[in-house]
C-alpha cells in the first residue's frame, strides 16, 4: 500500500480539527499537584474551545495508588484481589472529581464518571481484568449535552458479579484506548511527562532523538523490550482497534509522537530505536531431564505464579546421559518466585538451578529491518567491538534483543543508537524544575 | 401502655442472641490506623461467629473526608457540590475495602459494597442527599452467602441521575439505621469513640451517669440540642421505621445506651439529661417593619443559604410606628451567610441588625417533663441563683432551652445537673491514652 500522509482533515498530524471526538489521557505526574491539575483542565478545555468534543482519562493523581497500596500492605499480607480493586479504584475517581471541579471554573460544563459508569466492562479478573465491552451511551448523552467528560481510568466493572476491576499498573491507556475505539474518537492523545517516543533513552542517550511517528508494530516490540511510555497492552488494543495514538508532553507544547499503523508510516528506516531494561534476572537449569512435558510443565509453574518470562532458550542435549540446559529471564523482582515455583514443580527436575540477578537486555526495533538483512550481524560486530559479551539472543522480525551484563547496558546503548546513526542534533529540553523529562529505553 | 423490657429473645439488651440480622455502624475515629480498622473487624467477626447475619457500616478513616476537602479547596473556591459527592464518596470505600482485607485474614469472608452497590437511593440534592429507598437485594444475596457485608456510608446513588450522592456530615448514622429498617435488623448498633449517650458532658460534669436507655423523642431534643453522638437525621429514620439503636464504644466491651420507642423505656424520670452548645451566634433584628409575610421572606432566605435557624423569638410591637424586634440564633459558623442572607432580601426590613456571637445554650431533656408541671420553673431559678442571665427560651413538651453567654455554659451546666440530681457515683473511665472519652452535651 502506498505510503498516506497521517494528517487528519484539515491540519497538523495527530491534532483534532475541530467537530470530532478526541481521547486526552493524563498520567499520575500530570495530575499529581493543583497545578498540573489546573494545566491539565485548560489543556483540556481548550480542546474543548477547539469545537471538539472531549473525553479526558485520568490516572490517580501522583503517590496515590502507592499510599493506597501501602494502606492495604498495613492491614493484610494477601489482601483480596476483590477489595484491592475497590480499594485502588479511589484513586482516579479522586482525580476526575478535582479535574471536574477545574473544568467548572473555567467556565465550562463537566462530568466525571467512574469506570462503571463510562460503561468500561470487563471479565473478573481482579487486579488485572481485560476490557470486553465498552457501553459508551452515557458518555455519549454527556457529549452530546456538551459536557466535558472526565473518566476514571484503569478500572471497569465486571460482566457477571457487577464488582469494581481493575486493570493493572498502566491499564489508564488501554482505558483511553478503548474509549478512543468504542467513540470511533480521531485520536487518542496520551499525555505523560515525556515529549514522545525516542530512538533511545535520553537519559542514556544525549543525542536521542523524537520520533515524529512509528508503527504500532515497532511501538509494541519498544513497550515489551523497556520502553516505558506506553503500556504494551493498550498499544495491542490499538493496533487491533485501528486507534491512532499522539504520544505527548503534558508539560510543554508541541507535538510529540504518533503510533499508526505501519501502512501510514511515512518512513521505514532500517532501525527505528534502541531500548533497554536493566532489572532483569537470568535462571539456567541445568541438566534438564531429558522427557516429553518437561519444559510444559516448567512454564506452566512460571505463568501460574504470575511471572513473566522474557528471553527463553534451550541448548540441545550433547549426549543421552546429561540433560539439556535451559535458561530464561525474568524481571529481577520475580527473581525468588520464579526459583520457588520451579523447585515446587518437581525438585529433581534439573541437577541444578542458577541465578544471577544482574541481567539487563539492550533492544533494537524498526520494522525496516524486515527487508534489511545483515542488521543482526551489525548488532553483535558492534556490542563486540565494545567488549560487550552477548549471553542471550532473541529475535522478532523487526527487533532484535541482546541479553547482556547490567553495568554494561549504558554503553551498549549508545554503541548501538551511535552506529545505525539514530541521533541527530539532539532535541534537549528541560522542564521548569530543570530536570530532563524524557526517556525510551527505560523500564 | 405498660413499660415493656428491651430484651432480646434470649439475652442481654440491645445484643443479638444468634440467627438475627445486626448492623454496626463505625465512626471515622474507630477505624483511623491499621489497629483501630483492625479492631473493628474483629468486633465485626465476634458477632458473625455468634451466628448472627452482619452488616457493618463504615465512615471514612479519621481524617480523610478534611483531606479531600482540602484537595477540593486548592482547585475551587465553589466546588460542583456533583463532583463534591464523587469526590467525598471515596473515603469510605478505602474504609470497607480495607476492612474487608482484615476479616479474610480472620478466616471469614467478607464483601465491600459501595452505596450505590447497597441500594442505597436517594434523591438529587447533593451533599445533602436524602434516603428515598433501599433496595437490599445485592446485600441480601450476600448474606444468605455467609459473606459478612461491609456497606460505605454516608453516600448512596441518585434515582434519576444515577450520580453518587452524599447524605451531609454524620449521614454514615443513617445510613447505618435505614439499613437496619430494610433488612429488619434487631439493632443498629453505631461504634463510636464515647462509651454511650451521658446525662451530660463528662467533660464538663465529672459526675455525668451512661444513660442505660433513652427514647426516641428525648435523643431527637438531645442531638437538636447539642448531643453530638447520634446525628438527628439517623434518630428520626430510626423513630419512623422503629429501628432500635445501640449506641456504644468501639474501643471498650460492655453495653451502651438504647434508643428505643418511648413506651419501651424502663423509666421515664422527669429529667433526663442536660446538653449544651456554646458555638452559637444570636441575630436581632430591631424594628422590623409591620407587614404581613415579613418574617416569611427573612426566614425563606435564611433556609435558602442554608442556614439553620435554632431558637427564634418576637417582641410585638408596642406601637404601630415602631416595628416589632425579631431575634434568632444560628450556628457561630452561619453568622456571616445569615446577616448578607437578610440584607438581601430587603435592606429595609429592619431599622438594625444587631449580632451576638458569643452565644450559647444550655437545655433539659426529658420525656417525664410533659407529666411534670414546674420543671421550667426549677430551671429558671437554678440559673438565676447562679447569676446567669436568660436571653431567650425555647421549649417543646420534653425541653426546655435557654440561650444565655456562652462563656457562662459551663456553669449552667453543672448547675442544672447537680439541681435535677442526674449523676450518680460518676462512672469514669478512661482509654488507653488516659484520655476521657465520653461526650453528652458537647456538639
Amino acid at each position: 500500500m502506498a505510503e498516506v500522509n497521517v494528517e487528519t482533515s484539515q491540519g497538523t498530524p495527530g491534532v483534532a480539527a475541530g467537530g470530532e471526538t478526541v481521547v486526552m489521557k493524563f498520567g499520575g505526574t500530570s495530575v499529581a499537584g493543583p497545578e498540573d491539575l489546573k494545566r491539565a483542565a485548560a489543556r483540556i478545555v481548550a480542546e474543548r474551545e477547539r469545537g471538539n468534543k472531549v473525553v479526558a482519562v485520568l490516572s490517580a493523581r501522583g503517590k496515590t495508588t502507592d499510599e493506597l497500596l501501602t494502606m492495604a500492605g498495613e492491614i493484610s499480607d494477601r489482601p483480596s484481589p476483590r477489595e484491592m480493586d475497590m480499594l485502588l479504584s479511589t484513586g482516579e475517581r479522586i482525580s476526575c472529581a478535582l479535574c471536574a471541579m477545574a473544568i467548572w471554573d473555567l467556565g465550562h460544563q463537566a462530568i466525571s464518571l467512574t469506570g462503571s459508569q463510562a460503561g468500561i466492562v470487563t471479565d473478573s479478573s481482579h487486579t488485572k481484568a481485560r476490557i470486553v465491552d465498552v457501553r459508551a451511551g452515557r458518555i455519549e448523552q454527556a457529549l452530546d449535552r456538551g459536557d466535558i467528560v472526565l473518566v476514571a481510568g484503569f478500572q471497569g466493572v465486571s460482566t457477571d458479579s457487577k464488582d469494581v476491576t481493575t486493570l493493572g499498573r498502566g491499564g489508564s491507556d488501554t482505558t483511553a484506548v478503548a474509549l478512543a475505539a468504542a467513540l470511533g474518537a480521531s485520536v487518542c492523545e496520551i499525555y505523560t511527562d515525556v515529549a514522545g517516543v525516542f530512538t533511545a533513552d535520553p537519559r542514556l542517550v544525549p543525542a536521542a532523538r523524537k520520533l515524529v511517528q512509528i508503527s504500532f508494530e515497532e511501538m509494541l516490540e519498544m513497550s515489551a523490550s523497556g520502553a516505558g511510555v506506553l503500556q504494551l497492552r493498550s498499544v495491542e488494543y490499538a493496533r487491533n482497534h485501528g486507534v491512532r495514538i499522539h504520544c505527548r508532553s503534558s508539560f510543554e507544547e508541541g507535538t510529540g509522537t504518533l503510533v499508526v499503523a505501519e501502512e501510514e508510516t511515512m518512513e521505514n528506516p532500517f532501525v527505528t530505536a534502541v531500548t533497554h531494561s536493566s532489572d532483569e534476572a537470568r535462571v539456567t537449569l541445568a541438566g534438564v531431564r531429558n522427557e516429553p512435558g518437561m519444559a510444559g510443565r516448567i512454564f506452566t509453574a512460571l505463568a501460574d505464579a504470575n511471572v513473566n518470562v522474557d528471553v527463553i532458550i534451550q541448548n540441545e542435549p550433547v549426549s543421552t546421559s546429561h540433560g539439556a540446559d535451559l535458561s530464561f529471564t525474568v524481571g529481577r523482582n520475580d527473581l525468588a518466585t520464579a526459583v520457588e515455583a520451579i523447585e515446587a514443580v518437581d525438585v529433581s527436575a534439573a541437577e541444578e538451578i542458577l541465578t544471577d540477578d544482574k541481567i539487563g537486555k539492550v533492544s533494537i526495533v524498526g520494522a525496516g529491518m524486515r527487508s534489511h538483512p545483515g542488521v543482526a550481524a551489525k548488532v553483535f560486530k558492534v556490542l563486540g567491538d565494545e567488549g560487550i559479551n552477548i549471553e542471550m539472543i532473541s529475535t522478532s522480525p523487526i527487533k532484535i534483543s541482546c541479553v547482556i551484563a547490567a553495568d554494561r547496558v549504558p554503553d551498549a546503548v549508545r554503541a548501538l543508537h551511535d552506529s545505525f546513526d539514530l541521533g541527530d542534533d539532539a532535541i534537549h529540553y528541560e522542564d521548569s524544575t530543570g530536570e530532563h523529562k524524557a526517556r525510551a529505553g527505560s523500564r
